[in-house]
């Protein structure tokens, strides 16, 4: 049997070498336009930052020996073609015709089985001035290569980044954090990361990145980007002028499905993705597609959406590789979970954020928390957040979001929900999780669960959510229909009561004594720091008949994360 | 309505408040015979080892206030009864007749609802000596608290701990750690954590037990603890004394039923534990009981076991205070999953261990790996080392288990598959989890992935394993009819060439234009750091007609965590 393979990544290596493990005899082609192949591309952000030296690290194995093509002759059995380029494929004859970019000579080269696994492309950036020497796409390993050579040789002083997504957040980092370099981060949309964290989390985010000394710009609108003897010189907004001498682009990538498009093979019009089977089979049984190129089922929505992450495309890899062998595998689809590090914050999500269900129609509710990563009485514990998206009438489970320490906590609450996703957990198997704990590890509910409880509470009707701006702007505004109460000690309590005219500290433990000192006829905003203390005297006064009480979602760590001026 | 609440600490604690939050109306009131209550028990060892330097703060909640009788009557509205016992249950009268320890007055209290939340009790030693003053069992927080004071007094200079369960190991890091002082473990099993963790997991931390200078003692027999004027003074096994001033005997606990016994209710006869149905109701339906002293559904074997468990205790707290408030709520099982630290290991697991999914008469195989916690590239990634136990017919996964670095990856793996194990997933489901990947993190397959995928071979019939401890003795032994072919780096290699007469070394990316080297007529056995370069040469080697190819599993990094003379 003969395989093509183009594509040499996450995906298509993957799947070239699963085939030759399972039928050693099977002769395997492995097709890619670059000489670099192979490499881990979601460590790029780590190499630019100079916390991986070289860039061989991220194309080598775990025993040190590097993927190039010799390594996948020698070690893999693979027969690999680098710097050439897949031309055309003709699918009535079943070959694949290439490109030597070295020699410029072509070949026609046929296969019985082929897999596509081109990857993506940058989105483009339609401004004036995307070409000038200085404006950099991530598109691969060999770019990369480039801005770092450019840093090190001190050609870099000032650096504008276009696009707060995961990797303009990672870029950020890599530029701020190890090489010193002055950031400027560019969104289009009011927040970081919009595809990805709810706008209350994002704000902690974004709030961490101005700690670190990124200047975030959000609603922002790229008119130019500016250069002087084809050398750029800034970013021209539509308000202002920001010098750079490098500039990247990262407002996201699109499916490189135009090879498969041209061949005829059923491609998308709205994802632009290749459309497959759940065995990963093109409208040609005989054509497999996989990795950023193709489209996935979203399976919380069941809709069909790209979702190009490293860690998909090394299982669809594998399923291809079954498939093509004999076997049977399947690819069922996504829950879109992601973590990344952003300086010292650990940040991850899966699902459906809070504006993508509301988009898709559901009746959506949200609960929030925030608790220590461990038990509050084991040293060093540092607080996490968490929000739960769900549908308040069926209450099932729409998506989870965590930003914490730069821990594997995060990672441990996103493993734990996204393996439980495709099932379509409701709020109630949230709270039925076996989690395990101990002291230095978790709280004896864990994070999941009492992020479930406040959900839960919500959907029973146990309390009034009010949002933290709508609390903070009534503080602001000194609002003589609301008395907020800050349940927590009176030493913690001293700023607010010095800065706003409405506040009341009335001790948490000490509350049922002041029972009558509660006005009826005002709204009754409970404040402590995780909204528990609050929560439970919101139960006592709704016993006792009030009707007017609310309390903000959280607690007051969140709006303290975000530089509001509460402490 | 009137609740009594029998048990102050995580479930009935947590029940307590739970009934009074739903139902700020209902009368609770809250009955312990000791006079701390509330307090976090998993944190016992972390006192005892002076991280957590005042017992208070296992007693305090996150925003530092303890929870003493006060703070449940002021702030969560219970009536709180401390030193008082609850003597007697009259199912008929619905009354619990309690006696006032201080005072020694009898009352008997009208209850329409009661909790049983009587936890467990340590497992009796029957052996001579257990009452000798510096014996101690974990029974408490007070027990803890006087062998703290002891240690602090200075009068504790040997420490025997009988049981290497997890509290066992929990208290030799208390003593060994941060008290340094010399500490003996027996266990009368041939491993550390026979009930938690399968022998090749548990050979690992034993090695890291002793590499911290703790004396571990397997298939160990206590036959008598020696005492000097009733002052404890050694521990006599059936073949040497083993001196000691401190004896902590820690070989488990049993629920502490006989109050509900003696009232009538059902208790099991084999796990002793408190029978209760899902909505954790006794047989009497306006009792109900959780947390150490109810039996609860195992959900892999569907039987009845114990699982004295904090979290669980706390879970069941809330459905049991859900219940009583007029909701419904369930508690469904447990599978059993646990997380501790020993020293600079986190080791966890959830489901069956190998043992025990033999005597449920699974036809049980079992997978190893081991992999580093990050990317391999991303600079210091530790290794961990996983366990996934299978029905090797039905693919059912039955268990998994973790040992690594002290961070929250293993935890994140055990979060993962306790998640989703009460689904009965198989092999495949678990190659199919959504893992997020980020090189900080994880590997692009999650260490998760790359276990299943061995079992998945394994089951596939890809490749034939054979028990390290096999490999082994064919090495010491120089069997001549075994190749061992060491795959690594011939610098890597150095010292088992050097040791072993039947070892070869051939380099693993060279290996193919060795073939016609390997002989047909020996058993070839192929070795590397984590048996991933073995598994792809067995599938060159069976390509080729090879049919005596084995691998151990899970690598090299096996025996040599294990402390055996490989390298």
């Amino acid at each position: 049997m003969q395989v093509i393979v183009i594509g040499a990544n996450a995906c298509g290596a993957k799947s070239a070498c699963r085939v030759k493990r399972l039928n050693p005899k099977a002769e395997v082609i492995l097709i890619d336009k670059s000489e670099l192949i192979s490499y881990g591309a979601c460590g790029i952000p780590y190499y630019v930052s100079g916390e991986i030296l070289d860039e061989k690290a991220l194309r080598e194995t775990s025993f040190h020996v590097v993927r190039d093509e010799k390594f996948f002759t020698d070690a893999k059995g693979l027969k690999v073609l680098t710097r050439t380029l897949a031309e055309e494929i003709d699918r009535k004859r079943k070959t694949v015709k290439v490109r030597y970019l070295d020699s410029g000579k072509g070949e026609e080269i046929p296969y019985e089985k082929l897999v596509i696994a081109t990857g993506s492309l940058p989105r483009p950036l339609n401004v004036p001035g995307v070409d000038l020497d200085g404006v950099y796409t991530l598109s691969g390993l060999s770019s990369a290569i480039e801005i770092k050579d450019r840093i090190a040789r001190g050609e870099v002083e000032r650096v504008v980044i276009i696009g707060a997504g995961l990797i303009g957040l990672e870029m950020a980092e890599a530029f701020a954090d190890l090489w010193g370099l002055p950031v400027t981060l560019m969104e289009f949309f009011p927040q970081v990361l919009p595809r990805n964290l709810d706008p209350l989390l994002s704000r902690m985010v974004e709030s961490h990145l101005r700690e670190k000394g990124v200047k975030v710009l959000l609603n922002v609108k790229v008119k130019e980007i500016l250069g002087k003897e084809g050398r750029v010189t800034g970013v021209q907004t539509e308000t202002e002028l920001y010098p750079a001498d490098l500039v990247l682009i990262a407002v996201g990538v699109i499916p490189n499905s135009e090879l498969a498009e041209r061949a005829g093979l059923l491609v998308s019009p709205n994802t632009k993705g290749i459309i497959v089977n759940e065995r990963l089979q093109t409208s040609d049984p005989d054509i497999y597609a996989g990795g950023d190129c193709i489209e996935v089922t979203h399976l919380v929505t069941g809709k069909k959406v790209v979702m190009p992450m490293g860690s998909l495309a090394n299982r669809q890899g594998r399923v291809i590789g079954t498939n093509i062998a004999g076997g049977h595998a399947v690819f069922k689809g996504t829950v879109g979970a992601f973590i990344m590090k952003c300086f010292d914050l650990a940040v991850g999500g899966v699902g459906l954020t809070l504006n993508q269900a509301k988009t898709e129609g559901f009746n959506v509710g949200y609960a929030l928390n925030n608790q220590t990563e461990r038990s509050h009485f084991y040293p060093g514990a540092g607080i996490a957040f968490y929000e739960l998206v769900f549908d308040k009438k069926t209450t099932r489970v729409l998506g989870f979001q965590a930003v914490g320490p730069m821990t594997d906590g995060t990672m441990a609450r996103i493993h734990a929900v996204s393996s439980i996703l495709p099932n379509n957990p409701t709020v109630e198997d949230l709270i039925d999780l076996e989690l395990a704990y101990a002291p230095p590890f978790n709280t004896a509910l864990d994070p999941i669960h009492d992020t479930a409880h406040v959900a839960d509470n919500i959907i029973k009707g146990l309390f009034e959510p009010m949002e933290w701006d709508e609390v903070i702007r009534r503080l602001r505004e000194g609002d003589a229909h609301s008395l907020i109460i800050d349940l927590r000690h009176p030493k913690e309590a001293e700023f607010l009561l010095k800065r706003y005219t409405n506040v009341r500290q009335i001790l948490y433990q000490e509350f049922k004594y002041h029972l009558h000192e509660i006005p009826r006829d005002r709204d009754v905003i409970l404040i402590c720091n995780s909204s528990r203390r609050a929560y439970e005297v919101a139960r006592i006064l709704k016993g006792s008949g009030f009707e007017r009480v609310y309390l903000p979602l959280g607690g007051l760590s969140f709006p303290k994360r975000w530089g509001e001026e509460v402490r």
